[in-house]
């Protein structure tokens, strides 16, 4: 049986609604945010500190687009995946990386030093900072998205889990004013998805998010 | 043919690095650092100004960590890439993307607020933070290695190139001060490799590293 470890909201949010668009069976940790404060036994179980963590058998991972990845892959032929070998594969692969390195991390600045640090190591500049460096990122989401309805390939495929779930950040941290066209339409076609539905669903037992 | 933007000893070190290790042909772009400012032109080429581009007849990628994993798959059965259904797949994934997400991503926070940015913008709170963060995700690197060679399955694959970068970076930026013991070990084994040489031979001509 799979085991995720989650904070409500937080990037394991990607890895609960893969596994909830792939039908798979698991077993939920909730946990407050941030655990490491609010919960340090978990450091017992992942001495990162870090969420998620995703254990099956012998495979444990803290990378939340990696973990979607994973899963897809494991979950047998499906089309959430794209495999090597097909035109859309390297597209496949930037996307799930784009979607935390570039989109996800610059939003953990304004979460850190407009919100989670004490007043007086606060850094505006470094908040507005990496938010516009995240809403310039999102005029590329905004470009290749186009009349698409998702990201690859005609068909929603955890790529858009990945970037999706930046756009959930953007939400909760309050900065998705501006999102472009293309990108507001598309978030909310991914809202209304029965997959995510089902994930915020499989959440609400746990804290209220930061 | 493949064709790599690349700047010198810059995240897209780790694309070269890989060409040269699966010894795949390629023509490398040498751009001077950062491109956006530098060489202007280079935005008609990729709009987002970022280093790496990577272009392969139809499929253009901008993550390096996500180009490594495309490379390794393209090039055939080799002994670079963990295959989907292996034990070491999961974790083999979480190191591509923990190598970029993890590691080197909080050292371009030290980069942009103690080097790039002009005096008066400086945060040198901010650029500590982050160098700390770096060290404290480092020991979870030395956890992992203990008395292996490499991340991953008794062998050099593409996630110790996505690794390495970071510890090339760390050493770029002087905050490698307190390699771990395994880490610093790990750092020499990787420096010595041929595939590693080729590359840093391959970009020579280019303009010095930040």
């Amino acid at each position: 049986m799979i085991e995720l470890y989650h904070c409500a909201d937080a990037r394991s949010f990607r890895a609960l609604w893969a596994l909830e668009e792939l039908g798979l069976d698991y077993k939920l940790h909730l946990l407050p945010f941030p655990p490491r404060v609010r919960e340090p036994s978990y450091l017992d179980v992942n001495p990162l500190g870090t969420i998620p963590l995703l254990v099956d058998g012998e495979t444990r991972m803290t990378e939340s687009a990696a973990i979607v990845q994973y899963l897809a892959t494991r979950a047998g032929p499906n089309e959430l995946v794209v495999a090597p070998g097909l035109p859309d594969y390297g597209a496949w692969l930037n996307w799930l990386h784009f979607g935390e390195a570039t989109l996800t991390f610059p939003q953990t600045l304004v979460l850190r030093y407009r919100m989670l640090e004490p007043p007086e190591r606060r850094l505006p500049q470094a908040a507005d900072d990496y938010a516009q460096w995240f809403h310039s990122r999102l005029r590329h989401v905004e470009r290749a998205l186009g009349d698409r309805e998702y990201l690859i390939g005609g068909r929603f495929t955890v790529a858009d889990i990945s970037v999706g779930y930046a756009l959930l950040l953007a939400k909760s941290l309050k900065i998705d004013n501006g999102f472009p066209p293309q990108v507001a339409a598309y978030w909310e076609r991914l809202k209304a998805r029965d997959g995510f539905a089902r994930a915020k669903e499989a959440q609400k037992a746990g804290a209220a998010p930061f």
